[in-house]
């Protein structure tokens, strides 16, 4: 069986027992995951019509029909016209009644469309029965996923020889986004660049700000490489940093390896985000660190299993997520580190070996 | 009364006249053209609840909330912690019962999610209250668009030096991104780069084709620039084209005009899809014409009024939309001409003056 028929077989198992009747998918991961296929995000729908049991179709409008590869068959193709209503063309092949499973990131215009056109169905999550497959990456996929995290490994070892200082935040994101887009990435996820206080926000927009002496830089990086995702966080000082610097660091580094260790097969995932939360909250930082461990990555940047306070799943071989702590003080600065991380039979595999002490720069 | 809050009050008035109890806005163009935040697509949610009457409500996650500017004072900021539930946070948010409208690329799961916490509800898309606002531009946005207009023009007209022969389609787009970054927009929207019988895909995804002596070339981007959009299509040959494109190619440019000159005020969209589309139905190409005219541009790059067979909107000054007939022969060529255009009092303003010829290249 092909990689594809493979895995609509194991979603078709997912669906038989959650009760879905009809998968229905578009923008987003879950397509070009499922049959190779990826919908433009525009205004013109995209979607394969998934039945339980039958074939699959996949609606397009009839100008983008030329990019589909229909050769994998595991679908067949119907092409609309710019005159058409493809809402009505899909809600013709739903069922009569019963449970249909939408694409997470479909747009809502088209879900209250197809509500109003098939008002007696039921509704919900394509990742209540997508979710479940992809959550486990086979050995093609960590494979992806450690190709990926190389590529950005690399341009976190070159930027150690690159001078920040007398740069704009702004600038040295272009710079990141040109490296990802030069190592294989076909797209930039973010570039996160924060200087000194602007760190303090976690996803803090590059700006104008300039970087100078004595700074202290995040940067938190990634792409998506042959549609599986990298993301790396690394710290940049522009000189020695101060004590207070290093001894934060210290607590953060002993704080992630904390997270890797905990992260073995069998584990909960709530217990992962303790482990490394402690590290943080022993050494008095516990109400700086204000996010989650990590998130899962694969075909997403962010995706099940979720290292969060609350998460009861227990890691299994094929799990893959980030194990990020930070530590952001308001007005003063902020700092985090990231790897991605793979659970084995063997134990925590890290995907990423970029050096992980803070680089001094120029 | 600010910019933000004349277009809240409004879209008061439209959910007034529809009968929409509350607004829900959470990714896309909506938000930020409404208050001025842009939420980040991810899954941890990001909400604004714009209720009939009484106080606007920004739910965002705590880690984002220092990007949010609370200065302009058109929402209170909610923000929720990691271990939260937000749609239960919404949810507590929305009437007894009524209609909700949410914003049209809202996620999938955040409506099926919120949809489960209150199925007494009502649902509509966003577009129904904030469409009828957003598709008349004042002058401040035609000024926005015209800026935008005028950076991709340089870029058209730059590419006029540019070698095309020996290069792949890719590295081309690559150079278009660069240049339209380069150019101010804070996003690539497209940048189609289609050779010789590949440009018969009106949405080819530029790739390794070799662009060499004797091809035609089609080059179709645009991004966004201070949350306005550009776009644009030229066309390039390497050396001179044979009779058959430039005939062609003169019966587009005639549709082109043809449509531009037919978008006047108080004229329906499908009567100027039917100006251009005859032209190119007279001169026996009609087959090859397998799109709409145009679409509306705005801040979103596809938006109403679309200028399609089956629209009966009438032009009032303020639409802004494109005009892009083209002409596609399968296996052989492809070919498109698209500029913007603003319906006004004075009559159709083209936003692009870049020349419209086929350019010679090397």
């Amino acid at each position: 069986m092909t990689e594809h028929g493979s895995r609509i077989s194991r979603v078709r198992d997912q669906m038989a027992r959650q009760g879905v009747d009809t998968l229905l998918l578009s923008v987003g991961p879950d397509l070009p995951w499922l049959v190779g296929y990826e919908a433009m995000p525009l205004e013109r729908l995209t979607m394969l019509v998934l039945p339980l049991d039958g074939d699959a179709h996949l609606i397009v409008p009839r100008l983008e029909a030329p990019r589909v590869d229909t050769s994998r068959g595991s679908f067949d193709l119907i092409a609309w016209d710019e005159t058409d209503d493809p809402v009505e063309l899909v809600a013709r092949m739903l069922p009569d009644r019963g449970t249909i499973a939408i694409g997470d990131r479909t747009w809502a215009r088209f879900v209250v469309d197809l509500q109003r056109a098939r008002p007696v169905l039921s509704w919900c999550r394509g990742s209540e029965v997508v979710g479940p497959v992809r959550i486990v990456k086979d050995d093609d996929e960590v494979a992806a996923l450690a190709r990926a995290a190389a590529a950005v490994d690399e341009i976190a070892t070159a930027m150690r020889d690159v001078r920040f200082s007398g740069r704009s935040e702004r600038d040295v994101h272009r710079e990141l986004a040109e490296r990802i887009s030069g190592a294989g990435h076909e797209r930039l996820n973010f570039a996160i660049v924060a200087a000194g206080e602007n760190a303090a926000s976690p996803h803090h927009e590059p700006g104008d700000r300039k970087i100078g002496d004595g700074d202290l830089v995040l940067c938190d990086f990634g792409g998506t490489m042959n549609r599986y995702c990298s993301d790396i966080t690394r710290m940049f000082s522009v000189g020695e940093p101060p004590a207070e610097i290093v001894d934060a660091y210290e607590v953060l580094q002993a704080a992630q390896a904390a997270g890797v260790q905990a992260a073995t097969v069998g584990v909960a995932c709530e217990v992962v985000d303790t482990a490394a939360r402690s590290v943080i909250g022993a050494a008095g930082y516990g109400e700086y660190f204000v996010h989650r461990t990590g998130h899962g990555i694969g075909a997403e940047e962010h995706e099940d299993p979720y290292i969060v306070a609350g998460n009861p799943t227990a890691l299994v071989p094929g799990h893959a997520f980030s194990i990020e702590p930070g530590i952001y003080v308001p007005g003063r600065f902020g700092m985090r580190l990231e790897d991605i991380v793979v659970a084995t039979v063997e134990g925590p595999r890290r995907l990423n070996h970029a050096q992980r002490d803070i680089a001094i720069v120029a």
